[in-house]
């Protein structure tokens, strides 16, 4: 999917909540199985290149979250195992796992939209991302936050 | 595969080295096809209900590391995504990715054979694992070691 320039480029802020949007429609989808909302897109040059949401219960399987997903998708598409040059956009600040998933690809950038105070990789350790991954947090985040509480308050 | 008790039980060190060198064996088939030799097992009640070995390069794959396809194989086994009264054998020290796997898991040991410097996840961050999760280094490690080392040296 490309991102379609009207007039001129977009602002990185406006690709990052365009990118964050798709992200969340998988969230979405994910609460609609009864899934935890979370949901990834991996970008490569304005393209879509992977995409995942959260399947522990369906797949019966930890390991099954959003990112892990999208990474084997994206490195799928590309032939490769590296994603140097991608971005991961996902809902939720990804856990230790999935942090420690993005050191072995080398993303060039993490987006994500709302902190997980539980196990948000960077309540563990903040030095779990490769050194060349930048990382920026809040995109869309009250939308991102409103889709986890739905969730858990239909829970209880 | 079950441990067979000839005379008594065996001690817990040997029901340990015994699981190790299942996964040693599974490390030798990672390093026969090219792979970083790894490998893994998870049992359950003296028995192996998972197994994986390295297959990054294969499956152009950063997550396809030994533990997370012995989780997924373990949890598919029990049809059920909690590992809590399971032993994973592994013949090198797990990494961040593996080990916040773990911690989803709520495995119950974690049995590894050699430390990695680099990138173990103890180097990283001592407080990945689930705190119920006992961890004991060291078993076989000079085999473990060993297999790693002919790799990297080959590989030159």
């Amino acid at each position: 999917m490309q991102v379609y320039n009207f007039e001129g480029a977009l602002t990185r802020e406006q690709e990052d909540e365009f990118y964050m949007k798709e992200a969340l429609k998988l969230a979405e989808q994910a609460f609609k199985e009864d899934e935890i909302p979370i949901g990834a897109v991996i970008v490569a040059q304005n393209r879509i290149i992977g995409k995942g949401y959260n399947l522990t219960e369906r797949l019966n399987d930890v390991t099954a979250h959003a990112e892990m997903q999208a990474f084997t998708a994206a490195a799928n598409f590309l032939g490769g195992k590296y994603l140097k040059d991608c971005t991961l956009y996902v809902t939720v600040e990804p856990c230790v796992m999935c942090a420690g998933a993005s050191y072995w690809t080398q993303l060039s950038r993490i987006v994500y939209g709302t902190i997980d105070e539980k196990r948000g990789y960077s309540t563990v350790a903040a030095n779990i991302l490769h050194p060349k991954t930048i990382i920026i947090g809040g995109v869309l985040e009250g939308e991102c936050a409103r889709l986890m509480k739905s969730f858990f308050v239909s829970k209880r």
